[in-house]
């Protein structure tokens, strides 16, 4: 029996993003998003998503107000090996820890660059807390970690997105959590505001959100249903598309 | 004489994106970036960005915590019809102040919706809390609002940079912060990681940031260099082209 069949609450987590590059407006994050789906998929709750800059103290106090409150957190960024990566250096700070120069993580360096290669910046890049477990990828040598309930990845998507894949199969999982999108079209907000509340008061344990886009033919809106439980969100699909049927002009 | 002239610490911002779409995975958030680079230009340091979802506890404590501790709070998200748009109370509870209807928020939806469109629902649109001033914007008729210092926008995008437009003159601003973006090629950041760190080091308002990239030809890495001051910035800026030139195979 898994743990979700207990009855336990789902897991929950934390994304944070470190890196200037997001702040500055650079770089358009889009590991948050990768993240959160991934999550869904395997009924981990996503709660909060923080960008903090490449700053000690700022990463070390995000990260231990995140770490005290959700049942993992996420980090994206840092750990190249170039003098901005401080992120093993924070996520040793928060956690009180030495950060010491892994042998497991050189051995894995060593595949890819010759003794000489492996000079001081790139030796950075096996510098792990004490403690830690690393966490390997597909797409580079270059490790990232796991300590605690922190899991410590790249910035580079490919590189977080293979990290993932490593850390994904040992997460406390849950039932997925199941979405209905319904295309209200050109109906308006306004008009279903009330009626879509009703049905979100009748329906406990389906999450209901309403989202205009604007697009060239004008508004359009979408309804999406999430829930654990899907019976549940079957009933309450059942019920917005009957509202729209009768609100259709 | 500006402010920023009289040597005053330049503003600080935090932007807080509102909704469960975003920490579901449903929708990419693209607002942060759009208001990082508004910003920069008017030399304005955003420091901080976080993502809630629509739960007003977590909305009334983020707020709370970013306002107190930046010039500038920008939220987008949550100020629409539906049940699940709930910014106004949250940020009215959050000053511990009450939220009504605005008379001229009325006036702004009026020229929008007929009287019978103008529902309860529709009419939640112009509820802000006491003593807020509305930003009108030119792509709906809803307005977000401003209340101390945090701005209240919509989290649909071409709404919130009209939005931006509106307050953008009205914020303390400063020189706006200028960047150089040098490509480093296929030349590896760990080769130049050490003389980069160094002349990080020696260039005081100078922050210097490497981003490599993966792409069909390999991984290619950028060097951006980002100051108020363009002196500095040109001094580094030479400094890092020679070193480049210097490690070019």
């Amino acid at each position: 029996m898994t743990e979700a069949a207990t009855g336990e609450a789902p897991a929950t987590a934390a994304v944070l993003i470190i890196g200037d590059e997001i702040l500055s407006g650079r770089t358009q994050d889009v590991n948050t998003r990768y993240i959160a789906n991934y999550l869904a998929q395997i009924g981990v709750d996503l709660r909060e998503a923080r960008v903090v800059p490449d700053d000690e103290v700022e990463i070390v106090a995000a990260l231990n107000a995140l770490r005290a409150r959700y049942s993992y957190v996420f980090t994206t960024g840092g750990i190249g090996p170039t003098h901005d990566d401080i992120t093993a250096d924070a996520v040793g700070k928060a956690f009180g820890v030495e950060v010491v120069e892994d042998p497991d993580a050189i051995a894995l360096l060593s595949e890819r660059f010759t003794e000489q290669e492996l000079n001081p910046a790139r030796r950075r890049m096996a510098r792990v807390p004490k403690g830690a477990a690393l966490v390997r990828n597909a797409a580079s040598k270059a490790p990232g970690f796991w300590i605690d309930n922190v899991i410590v990845m790249a910035g580079v998507p490919v590189i977080m997105q293979s990290m993932m894949d490593t850390v994904g199969p040992l997460l406390r999982s849950g039932p997925p959590i199941q979405v209905e999108t319904i295309e209200a079209g050109a109906i308006p907000e306004g008009t279903y505001a009330l009626k879509l509340e009703a049905i979100a008061l009748a329906h406990e344990g389906v999450s209901i959100g309403s989202y205009p886009r604007f697009s060239s033919a004008g508004i359009r809106n979408q309804i999406v249903l999430r829930s654990r439980d899907a019976a549940s969100l079957d009933l309450a699909t059942r019920a917005v598309r009957a509202m729209l049927v009768e609100l259709a002009p």
